[in-house]
């Protein structure tokens, strides 16, 4: 039973991790077999479409990377947490999201669904 | 099919019912045939078990009302939103959480999930 705070950091990792291989390993780590992704831009059906699906958000935010900056919050078997992209360099923030997701008994991540906190947030 | 936002108010008018009998038939406006409700401190498993545990949920906090105070965000067949719980002679928070919920093809819906947030924020 992975520890769902290790599980969300690695989900984080998912989205900072530049080389697919690594990043495909880090998606068996954090989702189930059978995990997906969704939020109001992107989908991921299964754990290749996730993998590319990260890769093609990096592509649209070069010099950034994600933050965990609220949770995890876990109860039962379902956990919300908030990251934040930031630039690199500066720390400024270029978008806050509350992430959602059911978990599987094994402890990794089942169906995960995204929401982006108006613009305002992270101004 | 039905508005998404109504549901909400419908739903936020469920926890504020004190009737037995109107809230259960706000409860199937708000609720598919197979919903259910999951927060830290109760579940219901079905529409007589949501109900109940409204019920009780409101036993323990005579004189305070649930408001909508953010939302409802919603994206393909998800929602969330804020509710805050308020004393209604002074208007004091006593409670703050979120709620999440999966949206059935009718509009009603299905699987909701409460977060409570820290009690600071409701301070």
């Amino acid at each position: 039973m992975a520890d769902i705070a290790t599980v969300v950091d690695d989900y984080i990792a998912v989205w900072n991790e530049a080389d697919p291989v690594r990043r495909q390993e880090l998606i068996a780590r954090t989702w189930a077999d059978d995990g997906t992704y969704l939020d109001p831009l992107m989908r991921g059906e299964d754990p290749e479409q996730i993998g590319a699906m990260v890769g093609a958000a990096q592509a649209q935010f070069p010099g950034h990377r994600f933050e965990l900056t609220a949770g995890p919050d876990h109860h039962n078997d379902v956990v919300r947490f908030t990251w934040t992209l930031v630039a690199v360099d500066t720390g400024a923030p270029a978008a806050v999201g509350v992430d959602f997701a059911t978990v599987a008994e094994d402890g990794r991540l089942r169906a995960v669904t995204g929401f982006l906190e108006p613009a305002a947030t992270a101004a």
